[in-house]
């Protein structure tokens, strides 16, 4: 194990992490807050911290896949506990664990929050969160890569660990302007939603709280009520940027392009749509007599769904009273997720559609046992690899999923309550039902299931493996393992 | 499609069917019951159709799967309608779907009732009922084949398609043999059984269906509190054959040749027992605080826990009313399910061996890419076609999980028990939680849902890919196909 590039890379997350801290640092200077202190001071903590471990050079810039994803886990773990402690430090949320499960909840997109009232939080505060929901929705190690020139080919192992979907798609040769062509996009976009948010009457605080949250399909509001009285304009901008954040980032750079065609083409992006369409269109009708009007239904309906596909979580409505058919509805959306290479989370489209198809495939293998099928993708055959790789992630996600539902069931809770808040955490969209419904909170469980979700939350956001990994002995040993000289791998 | 080889083996169950509708007719006779004469025109009825199927003999015997798994679709799909028309015209069940519904729970051994007072049914609706659930258990192809010579290899297809597991085990080389082994085992089993629970004072009607319903790991009570009342020792007898039927019957074979060592080392069988003796300890702590004594509540605990984890379906208490770990943990059993090779449903403890380990190699291909790893079991490697399809069944028997709650909530019926309902019928369980809990029934359900799970049951018994097949169109056409010489594939 290249344990002095995993080092590196730690301090190099930590010096960023000191860096984005200026931004509720220079809020509070703003708004007058005494909190900024704590954010000034984890900020220099962070700097310090990673200036000591990137002092000396990695000796080596190879790396491979072991090696991605414990960097991988073990940054977004540290980064997580240092991007708590200005919570914590300035009371702001007194119990340590519930100013971890709030940043974690943001730095991975999920938006569950453990906060009676998010209102009386500081601006220096709500900003930090959003603005954590919006670092996480691209990732850091993305950030890092567009920014620091690490070695060739293996920093794909980095992107693969960090990135969603069964597959990398880089854009471009390099993986470095892959990065920097990602967060290019990522800005642009967030861009215009704060234009637009703005020319709606929101103030500029709050249009840039609620673009980071957007972006990132993090879904921290800054209101109790979540989106429910700004006005229809506001609540539809969002609406179809939820969306967009959703779609594969990949169909963005075809826009760019000029090919269209190829934009249009990409059936993952399709399927999202028509998921969406259809979802929008049912729960519309379902929820019409519940609705002042039409018009109110349909707009109910298509935020709600966009919300919780693309897993964002702001609400508008509050879902956990529709009827049940709506409500099982939202929850199957919440697994299926939004597009590979978005910012979304769930099980994402593409490898639906991967499992879908070796389904059909095996239903022909019955008719026809002689003839070979291969599962295709946009007029492209599958590797039978990813295929593999898919079905045993499906597999690994229930079993962790069964796991976490049985470890909340301890504490006594009704089993909607406990189903749907590991579904809401594990695949990062942030609201469930009952009592963990768009209106509630997750302050009521205990610690021990707090901790559950995190690394329920956490696993969701770095596609498992790479935090399963973090359990497994081999990896430990490899990691802690004394000597100067150890051995490559 | 060799179409004559379905019909021929369509005849020949209807005409088994016609016999074994006998059973009723006598305990008709026994007991002086009108209703009788139901049964004795449905037997005739069966036998003429039979007759008239078998007339021809079949052009060739020759088949492949997509016959085998035509020809048990067809066969289970058929027979329960002629099982249910004793039920319908006797007026004991005044509904045709639920007379349907109750003969296709008994026939896929689930054990799910439409009926509010089973005490109120005549004593040849009563066998009738726990007689299904017998012949549903070990299979009626199998029993088919195990009395009537068919062509040598291509028997195989038949069987792979009743039988449950991700491989079918030939315990000798011909298939009659082994076919009537395991009717031969299941036969002496079942008689044990009914020689215990008449020396545990049980009346012999009483012990016939009880043991009928225990082989077949139906659940199918004879009153309407399942086994409550009974002795302790009773309660305990059916608690132990019911984790008998739930084993590997090549676990048996293995102990009639003496070969101890072999039944010991097979790894499904361990961990079978080992989940049983871990979910019983736990459910016994966490259920102790409710119950008389430690003995009772390991009783109940042991009785819920086998009934359900072999997809029985008994109580002796109504589990949901226990602590929120405890049912889900039952609700987990379900799916978990018993041994390949039994008469149990569920998803079966062997497939999950095999997906937890391709879990474990997938971990393990992230540390060295470049191991190759195989899937082991019972220190055999398992070919990677089985893994393959273990994972494809797995996400289809998910896929059509979520698509029947869906169906199911259009109803409007709470998620718990619309949930519990399809996994209760798919793994042909029995109970499930709230408005299908252990004291309750499935009769307050609309028409379209009943159909929807009958579907289920059938898919779960059949270990899905034989029922889906008939939704194939080209199955269809190749089944409709006008003209005598149809092309033979």
């Amino acid at each position: 194990m290249n344990r002095s590039i995993i080092r590196y890379i730690l301090g190099s997350v930590w010096k960023i992490e000191g860096a984005l801290l200026l931004l509720p640092c220079l809020t509070a200077v703003l708004y007058r807050e005494p909190a900024g202190v704590y954010y000034l001071l984890t900020a220099v903590l962070c700097a310090a911290l990673g200036t000591a471990l990137t002092r000396r050079k990695p000796e080596s810039t190879v790396f491979y896949l072991k090696e991605g994803c414990a960097a991988t886990a073990l940054s977004w773990i540290s980064l997580s506990l240092f991007g708590c402690l200005p919570f914590y430090l300035s009371g702001e949320i007194p119990s340590f664990t519930d100013a971890l499960f709030e940043t974690i909840s943001g730095f991975t997109t999920t938006g569950a929050s453990i906060l009676v009232d998010i209102e009386a939080l500081s601006h220096c505060a709500l900003l930090w969160r959003s603005f954590l929901v919006w670092i996480g929705g691209m990732g850091v190690l993305v950030f890092l890569l567009a920014v620091i020139p690490l070695s060739g080919g293996s920093n794909i192992n980095l992107m693969r660990a960090e990135s969603p979907g069964s597959s990398v798609g880089k854009l471009v040769p390099k993986m470095r302007h892959t990065a920097r062509l990602l967060y290019g996009i990522y800005i642009g976009l967030t861009l215009v939603q704060i234009v637009l948010l703005l020319a709606g009457g929101m103030p500029l605080f709050d249009s840039l709280c609620a673009a980071f949250s957007t972006a990132g399909t993090g879904g921290f509001g800054i209101k109790n009520d979540s989106f429910t009285s700004y006005s229809l304009y506001i609540q539809w901008v969002v609406t179809i940027f939820m969306i967009l954040f959703g779609v594969n980032f990949n169909a963005f750079y075809f826009l760019l392009l000029r090919q269209f065609r190829k934009a249009l083409r990409m059936e993952e992006v399709r399927w999202y749509f028509l998921i969406i369409l259809g979802s929008t269109a049912f729960i519309a009708c379902n929820i019409r007599s519940m609705c002042a009007s039409t018009l109110d239904a349909v707009s109910q309906s298509a935020f709600q769904v966009a919300s919780i596909i693309t897993t964002t979580g702001f609400a508008t409505a509050d879902f956990d009273l529709w009827p049940q058919a709506s409500r099982a509805i939202l929850v199957l959306l919440m697994f299926v997720g939004a597009c590979a290479g978005s910012t979304g989370g769930g099980i994402k489209v593409s490898r639906l559609i991967i499992l879908f198809r070796a389904i059909k495939n095996e239903l022909s293998s019955y008719i026809h046992p002689k003839l070979i099928r291969q599962v295709k993708m946009d007029d492209k055959p599958v590797d039978r690899e990813i295929v593999r790789a898919t079905s045993v992630y499906f597999v690994t996600f229930l079993a962790l999923f069964s796991v976490s539902v049985l470890a909340l069931t301890l504490e006594g809770k009704d089993l909607v309550t406990v189903f749907t808040a590991v579904a809401t955490t594990i695949n990062n969209v942030g609201p469930g039902l009952e009592m963990v419904g768009p209106t509630q909170n997750f302050s009521h469980f205990s610690d021990f299931s707090k901790y559950v979700m995190m690394f329920d939350m956490l696993a969701g956001r770095l596609e498992l493996f790479p935090l399963l990994l973090l359990l497994h002995p081999t990896v430990w040993k490899q990691l802690l393992r004394r000597g100067p000289k150890a051995r490559g791998r």
